[in-house]
């Protein structure tokens, strides 16, 4: 036959915004290689600029943007990035967002509201992203919003082996900050064998005006009480619910989230005596003046790290969860 | 200037699928005219076929189909139908389901899992859709899967409307039949300004092998319990919260749902003693072989037909629910 | 260069949906593996769910589906699974149906039809398919609907092969049985060396409302007359042909056409002593009760398997058929 | 409500290519205006620019090229038309092809051929058109090659009004040039109520290597012929036919046909004394070159100004023609 | 025929960005409306929200965003703007955008470049933009980077009258400030009816390491230098070439850009006295601490609105600047 | 795991249109292969066909076509190559166009100008090119009407090295044929470090209606002139520079150009005094007519073979070129 033929091969790169370095190096050490080197910079007229400084030809590139802070700074980044890595002729690119941003803007609450995490989904897609790896969105349906696949990881793996290892299980009870989230609360207490409990926000019948109740559903009396969410934003829910929770009996309240978004007044807020530790991961950038005493921050790198190793090898992300990804 | 002017004019078209042809006669007629004749066919092979048999040109057209018995003959159906008004040259087409199908499959739960509810969505774009209209989505983040307008309908009103006429709001409580509906339930019991339960599904720790309880939150004595979900399928759940809300102590069971989908054993099992009333719309056909003494079956031609009339006269959806939509 | 180097690999698996399992079972057996497994169901509310219980990752996968019976369940479980292996990130996604579905709605015959083969094509695009493999289109055109590779295979070898080897070629004609195939008949007396005869459907001039003279073009009288056709439905056009063959003298009719979609009466109609033989393949699930004494059934699973191999290993699917496909 | 309204106005306009300009200036004329005055030029380089000297913001516009002649150099200036009126903004576009490009090559007759009429339907689309409209289609399956509505124009009746004006029906007969025209000839011989032959081309077993005989099916001795076909080419086909008619008895030969391509050498081979009268349309220009005494032009030009003033003002084609468009 | 008929109606809104309120309100105003009114709010967390408050339902919508500060948080508003419009069913999308963001990231200047301003163009397509309208493109080419209509307006004709009440023409020059911008200078020049001169930018042989001469072709001694640019962002250019001017013997340098982006340290840098006066538009937001004595600022908002006006009404933008736009 | 895995394998192939096999076939030289045998022709009617004459499937294709003469024939070529490639199943197709057809035509000049360079870049899209390969393109812009890569390479390191070896620097000095090149001519005085000089075209103010002056910026005394320019169309603009140049003392011309497209009267005009030596490359073909003494032709072959390599290798052709592609 014309022509030349070759083997074929294939070559991963990592690459990093500049949202959340850290992360992202520790990403490529877990993969045992290094950042591809960038020229990433904004202008004094507010304009971004990137270029790769090495070849990406042909590569399955990952790019790897965090989103807290300037989140849309960071979005048009990534997507210029993206613009790059395109042009320069890489194979297949992977947006990874271990924090998804948007994300919370879903659907329509209301009528002319926007849905912006599907129009994030679609930005993606147009500067040239072929997938989306992303940890424990706010919403599952979020990946029906991208039109190709979308690797959903888990912290809750690396969350539990925390617990389980600092934490006597025999006075333990999982507590859901409010109803939407009684779903995740409730394979927490599978997974961890313990009861659960629910906090449920209801207006107080007695006073009028939006003053709010929370009421505890279930015994927290005595118990040590492991209040799960997939973010902390503003922590207004978090401290609130953990404030009823020591006012019904509650010996302690151990807070575990996976993204730390910490708006202000997060951190000021999360002082409050009625939370003994907080336990979150590193999706999100934690700079000196977010981290506190009582905060313990785990690594998500070695869990996305392997997901992108799964990715580029054809394995399976799906059998890293047991089935659930 | 070069050319022909001439004063723009537009035209309205109702059109029906096969599978709910009652429901769609009644909007036809809410909007004082009548269905567009069409010649719908299956042929003995299996294979389906649509002619319009009155010109379409330059139309709005609003195609209606439900979805319950063979849903996928229905779609199907409805898809050749867009095509054949998109080849027609229609100007508009809105896809009406009052029951948006594999609204369950959302997402995915399980890696390698679908998520259908979008394909749905973006079948009906190839095909030509340019807006869907649907009654009371399983999830909202389903209006994000369609690449254009869904105008979202409400079936809330007209139940509340009925309830209110019939029943002593004194005595009254709402009932959420699990975690995932909380929400919704929560509106209703703002809405008719009564009292809300919760029935909690949680494994027996006595009885291994996933035997549930059907623990009740609030308290439901003495008291007439309103059981509100957005659709009854082959009707478990609900029969299932019925007999625990009389167990514990409720005088009274009505059940209210938008899409009386009633899968074997439906019928059966709402014959259940623990349900005293079903209260659904007619966003579904009910052939009579579905019909039982206490179903009582309201219509949601009128807010499907003032919606189309809204979206034909540029008018305002929202408006119609007080922003909601 | 920064970044992990590998050798690429590849992998083939082949998915079988529900409605003809025995085909892709001997495709996989001719390709010596066996098929993926898949949790493929039915819900009582009539949606289909499929998953992939096996990782599909990087695969290029090959998902055969037949359309005969309830064609519109099957195209919407073809759809799913493909939905269901793009988003599991298959690489490459091939739609194998043996038999095109409506693809005799393959134009307008009138104003305000639909062309439900050309959107079926687009279905097929939108949930993910990169190509697609069929056998023996009922208009070649067809090929362009797709906007992408279309693989077309031919029975006539396997067709001809069998004939050949049961039939003396003395005393032989090829028929066509309407004007419209005259076409692939003429290539079938080229190849078996033999005559042609068509017949002419034409209006009885002496008999008023549509009655229909089957009028013999060519001179059958003592011949054994082999009677070509892409499909054969409800027979109609077959029986009547073969028995206006017989009333003009011919001493055998074989009947030979590669889609067996039997559609009520079929059987029943080729049970006419006008026919002899009925050879068809196996493109269609053949249940028990549409089996019958005369009817021979070839299988395309060997050629299906080899073009499956050519399209995997990047050989030639053209040279399966010199040059033709 | 916020903003301003008024009422909605539309205006037509219409667009000549440089490839016929009297057939579209004759279409204007029947719609009672004129041709939007357009620069149109061919560079030195044999680039191809256009400009609107109109606006044509807001238009409802037809684009009018025929494909004779240089058939690619049409083409692209079409596209660089449709182009331009996008990018000024028209409302609408529409292709007006009388005759359709590259119609012939409508599938992969083999394998590695191109399937160039479903290329020139995506680049009609791709430089913005939203309609086509066209006369007598190779292949009616071309319909399906275009992502939105193409209407199909039959000069039929055209043809036949002028053919039951000057030839008596009492001694005529239809005759299909092949059997691949059968199908249309059969419509011709229903609408003139006369019979039908066909001409059968096949290898002479006799003489070797690829003699062709053509075989008369049906009596045309002492009959005047008509011998229909949808274009005339090069002639080859339609002298050889007419030749065996008259060997065959016929007492003439008359050839209608809708689109006079007329390369060469057909004017040469027309002028073959087998041949009575041709009668053709203006879908395709007609130089005085090729204009020869025998030769019939029927104008097309109301029956398109006609469609153009229905797509216009959103009334019907397809009942231009008794609902077959 | 079926259905229901009105006359067609048409409504323009005009909605503001939060960059620029002021130029938004003055075109309203132009255009005797008023805004329509939008809740548009940063969340802590940093994530942009809005919605319109009043029904956008087959509206012709116009959204004003100007691009200097933070340009990426704009660029994300405008988007979710545009997107919440499509979901609210408006008809018809303009991405009014009198400075457009990134335009000169308009090619790849070396290799692993982005191209960013055809990735916005991409973006606003993607969010529902159906046309751009902006003043002034950096690189005319910017009109091909998106798909479909981009109407350019100017800013000379307001600058140029201004100029003529207020300069004596009998000793002016226009001078381009580098080679780059000599084609728009040389119309400046023409209309004008005044000398041209160019500053030429080259190394200095004589000093190693960068050193750049301000060559002046063309004798500017005695005269009065009209320096035009584009866009004013740090200001470094102009300064130079002022200064440059200056030492070759101008009396003066008055300044016209059209931008006046104003980056640090732009407002120091023009208060040289190498400079009398700078002349620019309102097309970028001018806040206190940006003004300075020397200044004038001119209102684009008129040529906007009209603009706007004619769009709507389906008139002729070209026709605003003598066929140029 | 199920299914079958094969090490993965590539091939090269090289495809010429008709416009210039001379280059495709010294690229495959180059390559150390030779061009895949193509069947290419056009027909009597004006239609092109093309079959490929070998299997494609799973190819990396690079199909090249020059764009002088008949260019809408070739680029309709091209496109139907594209097209029969994308239905063979070749892998990726590489559109090589050494000189972009309708580079000039990047913007819209005037209101209601086509924007043909995109327009192409959207064809060979559609068609099915995945990336395009082109030298010195008119305007870098055009990089970003291709939504892909679009490998940009340069001519000259080609024309400088011969330039390098056959000019004597003392005396050289680069000059620009019009403002609008001087960026280019800035490179190229920089690269062989000798001096720059513009020719300024204005129009005489002494003499009225459109008299054009040749001003040279710059000392050209006693110089040997390198009047660079991207492409030689008519020669105008390059042979009334050549004269000025000579009237201002220059003591040769030296045309150096990219592209020789040389539309007449090009050849008559070079063949001036005025103009010494003229080299250009081979990237339009020169038959023998256009081929005069003073010419020299280098070929472009080696450089866009390196660049077919490094593409198909997943080299960088970036490095090819010092970072500028």
């Amino acid at each position: 036959m014309t022509g030349i033929k070759t083997q074929g091969e294939k070559r991963l790169v990592v690459i990093s915004g500049r949202s959340h370095p850290e992360l992202a190096k520790k990403v490529a050490e877990e993969l045992a290689t290094s950042l591809l080197p960038v020229d990433a910079r904004t202008f004094a007229s507010g304009e971004i600029y990137t270029r790769m400084e090495e070849s990406v030809r042909g590569c399955d590139a990952f790019v790897i943007q965090s989103y807290s802070g300037p989140v849309n700074e960071w979005l048009i980044e990534q997507l210029i990035m993206i613009d790059t890595l395109k042009r320069a002729s890489a194979k297949r690119i992977t947006a990874v967002v271990p924090y998804y941003p948007y994300s919370r803007q879903d659907k329509k609450s209301r009528g002319r509201d926007p849905i912006s995490a599907r129009l994030v989904a679609d930005l993606f897609k147009t500067a040239g992203a072929d997938r989306i790896i992303s940890v424990d969105l706010h919403a599952a349906q979020i990946q029906g919003f991208f039109d190709g696949p979308l690797d959903q990881l888990f912290a809750m793996p690396v969350l539990v082996e925390h617990i389980q290892r600092t934490v006597d299980p025999a006075n333990l009870i999982v507590v859901s900050p409010d109803m939407g989230r009684v779903r995740v609360a409730d394979i927490w207490s599978d997974t961890l064998d313990v009861p659960l409990a629910i906090i449920h926000k209801r207006r107080d019948p007695a006073v009028p005006n939006q003053v709010t109740v929370h009421e505890i559903v279930g015994d927290v009396k005595g118990k040590m009480c492991l209040l799960v969410d997939d973010m902390i934003d503003t922590g207004g829910t978090i401290v609130k619910g953990a404030e009823a929770l020591k006012a019904n009996g509650a010996t302690g309240v151990i807070v575990a989230a996976t993204h730390a978004i910490f708006s202000d007044p997060a951190v000021e807020r999360l002082a409050s005596p009625a939370i003994d530790r907080v336990i979150v991961t590193d999706t999100l950038p934690l700079p000196p003046e977010k981290l506190f005493d009582k905060l313990e921050v785990l690594s998500m790198a070695p869990i996305i790290a392997q997901a992108i190793h799964e990715v580029f090898e054809d394995g399976s992300v799906t059998s890293m969860f047991n089935g659930a990804a």
